[in-house]
């Protein structure tokens, strides 16, 4: 299967390097809007083949993946759609869903059915092609989210696509998978982003930053995400980003009231909420 | 120097661990309100003797290491008072060092010259003697908070313990210490309890849970650190905690502003902020 990869980054980069050693792709395309990052995937070779546009790379391709981040889909999807074959799958690697469908559907027209929107939960502090690995999506989970009108043959490639890299499947609709990584992803990040930016705006950063014990550091390996793809996100998916914004500033004020009351039983029984909820993520997950 | 060490936790095990690998201690006696975390201490071979009770610890010693959660401080120094000797040092390694002063100054009387109050930053999620191992400190920064009344010769042992463990020492005063302690410790922990919990209470929090992706189990992480442990410290620095927990609401106020206006502009330069906090970091501090 010819398989056209539309941005070299982190995410298009280690998916190249995994159909790199298996059969699912007979041959591999890649654009970047940086021409040296095109470069530098056929240097690694990791493509067989680059385009100098969008349109150039669709053409002739049996899977078209979009691994750009998501603010850009709305455009390559408008660039590629005059060059897609009459069954090439399009498919992409966004984390967030229900806007990229939307692009997709507005975009594609009748090739929409063979739009397949999915995302690949993996990626982490790192960014860029030289970030690439081949296992990234090695026990990963890729979320799946059809429309009604995608076609059940389509799907089926794109689910070969992933389990090729090792990746496992779920499947549910777009507006789920945005409500749930607001809360286990997006927010997350969010927050991470301003309490990193909290301290960094305080006169006196660099103390506090100088003792700065572990848990912080988990703070601030978040905080180190691309500023650009996390804008991204979050204005992609702000309605359901702010609706878990506001209930977690609820509970904040709650600790707040606990804390000036002096009131350590609602403190411990929160943290304790918290505590057991590691034991629950057990060993469903891998990676660091 | 006979070294009594009163709590054998993760903190007070790993520090008996690191002086058996040393000089310093020609003896280590242990105490533990748990009777067979003291026998587990002496099947470890990293206690010479346990003691029955705090003052029998204490009775003796040159040194006197107070290791417990920092709630227990106050109850342990009045225990301890009439048995130390007239040149016995105390320390601790307590997380919040104001209240810890106070409860001192209060018990202690005349020995409160020989006080020192430390702070060791390390740790983690483990807690308890299972998860003790004697590098836990090297390399760690353990901050001293003498006051005007301490003697030199006792901060200088004291100093020396920590070299001993391969930790480098900071200076500085005890409200001092909890300010940035609150920035850039507690109220990370306290944001990530409240983060995990705020899931935890929701009714699809299993769906969440099972596609949260690396950045959420870092906060998983954090918040497996012990509820019990931290109550303790959130009610000894509630003061600093909460105010830094109150700029942080306001500027997560601001992030659901942007968010429902559709400001990608602040959103970017709020992360960006944060971003480059991580570059500061850079390799001043070791550790996972």
């Amino acid at each position: 299967m010819k398989v056209a990869i539309l941005g070299i980054g982190l995410m298009g980069g280690s998916l190249a390097a995994s159909l790199r050693g298996g059969s699912f792709a007979s041959s591999i395309t890649g654009y970047d809007l940086d021409p040296k990052v095109r470069e530098r995937g056929m240097q690694l070779d990791l493509l067989d083949a680059t385009a100098a546009s969008p349109a150039q790379a669709a053409h002739g391709a049996d899977l078209v993946v979009l691994a750009s981040p998501v603010g850009s889909m709305a455009g390559l999807l408008t660039d590629i759609t005059d060059a897609l074959g009459a069954a090439t799958i399009v498919t992409d690697l966004g984390s967030t869903k229900a806007n990229v469908v939307d692009a997709a559907r507005r975009a594609l027209g009748p090739a929409f059915a063979r739009f397949v929107p999915a995302h690949p939960i993996a990626g982490g502090e790192r960014s860029g092609l030289e970030g690439a690995e081949p296992d990234l999506f090695e026990g990963r989970t890729v979320v799946i989210t059809p429309e009604s009108e995608t076609r059940a043959d389509a799907i089926e490639r794109v689910e070969q696509l992933w389990r090729s890299c090792g990746a496992k499947i779920v499947t549910m609709d777009a507006a789920r998978h945005d409500r749930l990584l607001a809360s286990v992803s997006h927010l997350p990040h969010v927050l991470a982003f301003a309490l990193v930016a909290q301290i960094a705006d305080q006169p006196d950063a660099q103390a506090k930053l100088s003792i700065a014990g572990a848990g912080f550091r988990d703070f601030t390996r978040i905080a180190a995400s691309s500023p650009a793809l996390w804008t991204d996100i979050a204005m992609a998916n702000r309605d359901a980003i702010g609706q878990e914004l506001r209930g977690l500033i609820a509970l904040l004020q709650q600790v707040d009231r606990a804390l000036g009351a002096g009131d350590a039983d609602t403190l411990q029984a929160l943290f304790e909420r918290a505590s057991h909820t590691r034991r629950q993520l057990g060993g469903s997950h891998s990676g660091p």
